[in-house]
């Protein structure tokens, strides 16, 4: 693997497919590879402060190598930036840039930037290009592919969006060797999250090799390329989530309530690691309900423990709402038809399935067994 | 035509299509046109003042005989809701009603409610189902068909908004009785909009019937049918505004200028006034480039001054800003390309065409010499 040979991935949906490239040095040639795609394009670059202190002039220089001078929009870091506030500030930069609706508007930075800023492209004259150059492990694997976007509501996260594919995204593997490691670690869950999903290999692969993925090399470029490639393979079945593409939140409906109950602050909680949680837990669910082997669930979490991840709820600093209000979490997000709840649960390592008929009360039960405070409570 | 029986027009849009029901008594048997398309939903009704106070209390009526209770969002009358403001109370007054994705949003008032409401309803859970219930005559013969929703942004109208198709319109003529003379009149203009885009003999029946639509029965229905035809053929050819449907912007490109050159104050110019002097100047300044004859300008000057529409920047109360600000508007709107503009133009009454390359020179040379402060200074 070189910079002139990154791995592509073709996500294939008719006359929306596009294509991930994958690999160290892509923000170098960042301009060549757009203007192949989208010729003689004006464009705006949407980032955060973080991003654009460590990375922006290389994507500048990169860019300038393709004749593309982009304006620049900054956003502060963190979850609260996708916001009602911060979407019309990037629509109005959008539109102060004067760009046409076939210009293109470019994500550069994490989930929370290819969140708002696509939701910024599918809404300013009803959809302009968009481009994604994901710069954390977790935007690379999650976000690159199913052309969801959106904010957040003071009800709930990621409750208001659109469905906006991209034209490309560029994965730069390199970039992500400035992470800090809790987010790397992070992105890691989410990548693990394919494995659990429908590819028991891949996560045998990942136990073996995570490492490798972790030190960077051709190891990393393939696992975020596989976890691309499995997601990409499941939104194409389901472009506009009305059935199987569900599965795609194993972990997230418990990590989801976490992240709510934690207020969506970073300092306590990272979306990925709330997805980490949320996977250990749903394995643990789904033994307790007598459909996955305990030995599976503690697969999991040995797993997650064993690459620095948080698995249990324990692992959050600082005190949780009581189980009762974690439900309250749950059902805000969900579907909650007679009592019943839909959850991702498991029948193993890679046998995820989407249960539609999961009794509230088994949840609250759950809930409370394995809530920090249960410890010192009773 | 009686309330048994309203005129259907089928949108053809795949597996988008939908129908448009257009007749009087619509309102009180809302319900049941509702529920026989989407079983068991719940709702939300969003609606401003001053139709709540007039028609809420019927269209709830016939919900309740649907089973539908919906909850109710009430906006502010007037352009300026078309606002990032408004329609983050409208996301969250949809989310507090704890509505799904397979609920609906109701727009129940004129174009304003119906593009905030569409936008609304498009952008929330990314995507809920949304059924449309027009008031003004503009919004019967406008909003009911393409899709097309937004808001304004202080850098221009309806620069932010999504693609999102309803799954009903009802267009209830009778609650037409009740729009203030100047509305419905402002609607016209848009209705005759088509005549004047593709279909002559439509123009020609307008100027031997208006009357009769202005004053209700079998006419109005089938008017605001076929204009609803007419907009169904051309959003057919070209859903997302990619080629042909520009033609629906005939009068559009001064009228939206002329809009912002008034700070769309609805006391001095509404939408379908700004759209009548539009398509007056579009004919005339068609006339002046040799495409079409002068004759065909005068006509259409005529008709709109018989119905006693606008059709002059003469007749808006008020002063106007200088030519150069004019221009000023219609760029910031438009893709300028070396100094040349997309207009509508025309050859003639039905002979619209899109012109790709009209001079910014021309037109600001027409709008020096049409406006109304030319007479004093020059």
């Amino acid at each position: 693997m070189s910079a002139d040979q990154p791995v592509t991935v073709e996500v294939g949906l008719g006359d929306r497919a596009y294509d991930i490239l994958i690999g160290p040095g892509l923000l170098a040639r960042a301009g060549a590879d757009i203007s192949r795609r989208l010729p003689g394009t004006r464009a705006a670059v949407v980032t955060d402060e973080n991003v654009a202190a460590a990375h922006l002039d290389t994507l500048r220089a990169g860019l300038e190598r393709g004749s593309i001078q982009p304006a620049i929009i900054t956003m502060p870091p963190g979850e609260k930036t996708k916001s009602f506030a911060h979407l019309e500030e990037v629509v109005d930069g959008v539109l102060a840039a004067k760009l046409e609706r076939g210009d293109v508007v470019i994500a550069f930075g994490g989930g929370v930037i290819g969140d708002l800023t696509g939701f910024a492209a599918g809404i300013v004259r009803r959809g302009m290009n968009f481009v994604q150059i994901p710069t954390s492990l977790l935007a690379q694997v999650d976000s690159s592919v199913g052309g969801k976007t959106g904010i957040n509501s003071p009800r709930g996260k990621n409750l208001v969006g659109v469905f906006h594919q991209p034209k490309l995204v560029l994965a730069d593997t390199g970039v992500l060797d400035t992470l800090p490691i809790r987010e790397f670690r992070a992105g890691y869950a989410e990548l693990a999250k394919y494995g659990l999903i429908d590819r028991p290999d891949f996560f045998a692969w990942l136990e073996a090799n995570w490492e490798k993925v972790f030190s960077g090399g051709e190891e990393r470029a393939e696992a975020i390329a596989e976890a691309c490639r499995a997601k990409a393979d499941v939104v194409a079945r389901d472009e506009f989530e009305t059935g199987d593409r569900a599965l795609l939140n194993l972990g997230h409906t418990f990590g989801h309530a976490l992240e709510a109950a934690t207020q969506y602050d970073g300092a306590r909680l990272v979306h990925g690691e709330g997805v980490a949680i949320g996977m250990a837990l749903a394995h643990r669910f789904s033994s307790r309900l007598n459909l996955a082997s305990p030995d599976d669930a503690a697969r999991v979490e040995a797993h997650l423990r064993d690459v620095g991840l948080p698995w249990r709820m324990a692992d959050i600093p600082g005190d949780l709402p009581d189980a009762d209000a974690l439900l309250g979490f749950i059902t805000q997000d969900k579907k909650v038809s007679r009592g019943a709840l839909t959850f991702i649960l498991t029948r193993g390592i890679g046998q995820s399935f989407i249960a539609k008929d999961v009794p509230a009360s088994e949840v609250l039960s759950f809930l409370k067994d394995n809530h920090p405070a249960s410890r010192k409570a009773g």
